[in-house]
């Protein structure tokens, strides 16, 4: 794309799923609108799907489909390439052959950046295009340019966040049922907001793509997904939600990152949060982001984390960008995923500050609880609170009662080493459970 | 200022206050991690102060203090003018001097913007310069980028949202304690949140003035403050806020813009938002934006309204988008504060949709809450809910008691005309209150 104005700026679509179709469906919508402000026509000429026989609603008949990826790379009359068609590959290839092709390139695909952003900004940057990706985290609310832009002056010191709406959905409805996650799930699938098979959005791997996706936007870090500590919910109990209820707390999947004096500490896992606090009233398929900054203190941005129009809105106010001041972009895109140079290190995961949630489940005979706390106390881990109930009446049945206990601050480490000498010692009938607790008093780190 | 890059871009600062001192704190703490992302060094080399002899901690000896305005404007080595001063004139004044010298210009100025931003404007594109604003509404939040960038894709619905971190942080204390709003005010004043003048905050002027700004933003439309149906804080009784929590709602200070088929609706006034809600949560000093766009849905966005360092990072952010790239800046100040072209028509306030939060002071005796229902009838106001309580201990002596109805949707000016009827012909011991409700079930709007 030469950056002289021409009276259409084209777009070729590489997908033409439910995302691509909200593409169209806004620029078609807003055609006047957007031709009124640009000065020119952002119009969508050709699209790349995988069946071309299908029908798809309202996409115009001057959109040209084709099962040919090259012939949207080379079509002279697109400027611009939107990828929407997700996975790693041949959605890298493609995107890296487009910016060698000299267009520029919109995409929402946080996986390929989270593991292999360095090569397609590398690219772009030889190329001199820009990569734009709002659509990548958050769905259409617009963090990366908040985090590039509005807060521009401030040192990133911690975000927390809420990133996958299926979790965020399945979690909402656990807490407001009391029911089992696998119950939970069953629904969220019939209603769309789990996918058939959901393992990458309930194990926590796209939310770690998210937020490595983030890290390198906040931080000028690049990690790849293997390198952040994460746990899904998929193995989250209902019992746990309800214990954390008592307690004052809300279990959310949250991805975290933390400026240390050691370092930069990321995870992704199932935590309790307070009752109150912002990241604990965010609910069903909504996401959010909490940054905080050392000039601007807390902020949060929230809004829907998915859907059609959702993740459009973010793709087409980048093509909006792009129309708007192209250079601007492009210089945007030169400073990310640039080759490491002094880049702040990595905390180990033994070495994270935590404060825990533990569930037990203890014979119901005297000195149990003396035993566990002793334990703790020996591996330096302090306990906050403690919840035993006498069993109830369906429980009484049973060998076991649950025992909760909630700790102050220790190192994930001390914990890891407190837990398995509970398991050699104890002879538990099961695992302990142990979720992660932020914030005290509305502190949601 | 020509768009050569030179090795320094000075700032002169008109106003070293608290925020002009923030400017300067975060330039110099980060001064090496701007340079090395810029390419060149940010710096203070001129301000404009009432009284040099004042002292200022932290303000280092290379900036120039001065009192006369005009060696600040005339100085060759200021590139970009940042205007803390606030007040109409002389800072409307002098940022226009300072367009005209081809500097751009930084502002948090709402008040200007609200009721000058044409004149501003028109300057700075005719000097082809950038006026930036992002610390103008919400503090530190960038809700400014947001609305240009971020959300660039969407025709924007609603906007509802806290502005004044007094007023929340009165509103806030109000309702944790119970108390009255001169008390409140007193120890807002005492511990800095307040200041010893707090009319235009209370009264909902400051609040229009952003949301003024914000209306042009997101809508194009230029509209001044005396145009926004406003009401204050200052008359809020703690017996409303009681009823208002008994029936399920906080009151906020919210400001309001929602476009509906016959024109725009605005407008300041204290709100029952219901509990549970985000705005509902937003506590103290804090500010919120809730916008909701046709493609993204609901998004929200927010963090502290004011202060030094929230206030700083916002234009200090600007500062980098300025020196990043200039013409995007100046591409976006052309846009703004156009003159008049088919600009959405305002709905006049008697138009205005709402539903109403009604409390009236009725003498005890039998048929007044028949009549009072039979007046609300015949104007078309239909009741969702009433509270009269029997009287309490200390009310029994009293000659009336509170009686407190939620209607159903009317439009303001049905509601102006039973409460004119009622006052008419009920000779009630005092006025009736009558306070904006907004949104049913966790909605807003």
């Amino acid at each position: 794309m030469s950056d002289v104005k021409r009276p259409v700026l084209g777009v070729g679509l590489l997908g033409l799923g439910t995302v691509g179709q909200g593409v169209v469906r806004i620029l078609e919508d807003r055609a006047a609108d957007f031709e009124a402000r640009l000065g020119r026509r952002l119009s969508v000429v050709a699209a790349l799907v995988r069946d071309p026989a299908k029908s798809r609603e309202r996409v115009p008949e001057h959109v040209r489909v084709t099962t040919d990826p090259m012939s949207v790379l080379t079509d002279p009359s697109v400027d611009i390439v939107m990828e929407v068609m997700g996975g790693i590959d041949p959605a890298g290839k493609l995107i890296r052959q487009a910016l060698r092709m000299g267009k520029h390139v919109i995409t929402a695909n946080k996986a390929l950046l989270a593991d292999h952003g360095e090569e397609i900004f590398q690219t772009a940057r030889e190329a001199d295009r820009a990569v734009c990706f709002e659509a990548a985290v958050g769905g259409g609310i617009p963090i990366i340019q908040a985090l590039r832009v509005g807060l521009a002056a401030n040192r990133i010191v911690s975000i927390s966040a809420i990133l996958n709406g299926t979790c965020n959905f399945i979690l909402t409805a656990m807490t407001r049922a009391g029911r089992d996650y696998g119950e939970v799930l069953a629904e969220a699938q019939k209603l769309g907001y789990a996918e058939a098979d959901p393992t990458l959005d309930v194990d926590g791997t796209d939310t770690a793509h998210k937020l490595a996706v983030l890290v390198q936007v906040a931080f000028g870090r690049k990690v790849t997904t293997s390198e952040i500590s994460r746990r899904g919910i998929d193995r989250l109990e209902a019992a746990d939600i309800r214990f954390a209820g008592e307690l004052g707390y809300v279990v959310k999947l949250l991805a975290r990152a933390r400026v240390r004096p050691e370092g930069l500490e990321l995870r992704v896992a199932p935590t309790l949060v307070p009752k109150g606090s912002q990241l604990a009233d965010i609910s069903d398929a909504y996401n959010a982001i909490r940054v905080e900054g050392d000039a601007v203190g807390d902020t949060l941005f929230s809004g829907r984390g998915a859907g059609m129009l959702p993740t459009a809105s973010a793709m087409v106010s980048d093509l909006i960008g792009l129309a708007v001041d192209p250079r601007f972009r492009v210089r945007q895109t030169e400073e990310l995923w640039r080759p490491a140079t002094n880049a702040i290190a990595l905390v180990s995961p033994d070495e994270f500050r935590m404060r825990a949630y533990l569930r037990f489940q203890i014979p119901d005979r005297p000195g149990e609880l003396a035993h566990l706390a002793r334990i703790l106390g020996e591996n330096g881990i302090s306990i906050a609170s403690v919840i035993q109930h006498e069993p109830m009446a369906d429980e009484r049945e049973q060998a076991s009662v649950p025992l909760v206990i909630m700790t102050h601050t220790a190192t994930a480490g001390a914990m890891r080493l407190a837990l398995d000498e509970i398991a050699r010692t104890c002879r538990l009938p099961s695992e302990p459970v142990c979720l992660e607790v932020s914030g005290h008093t509305g502190r949601d780190d």
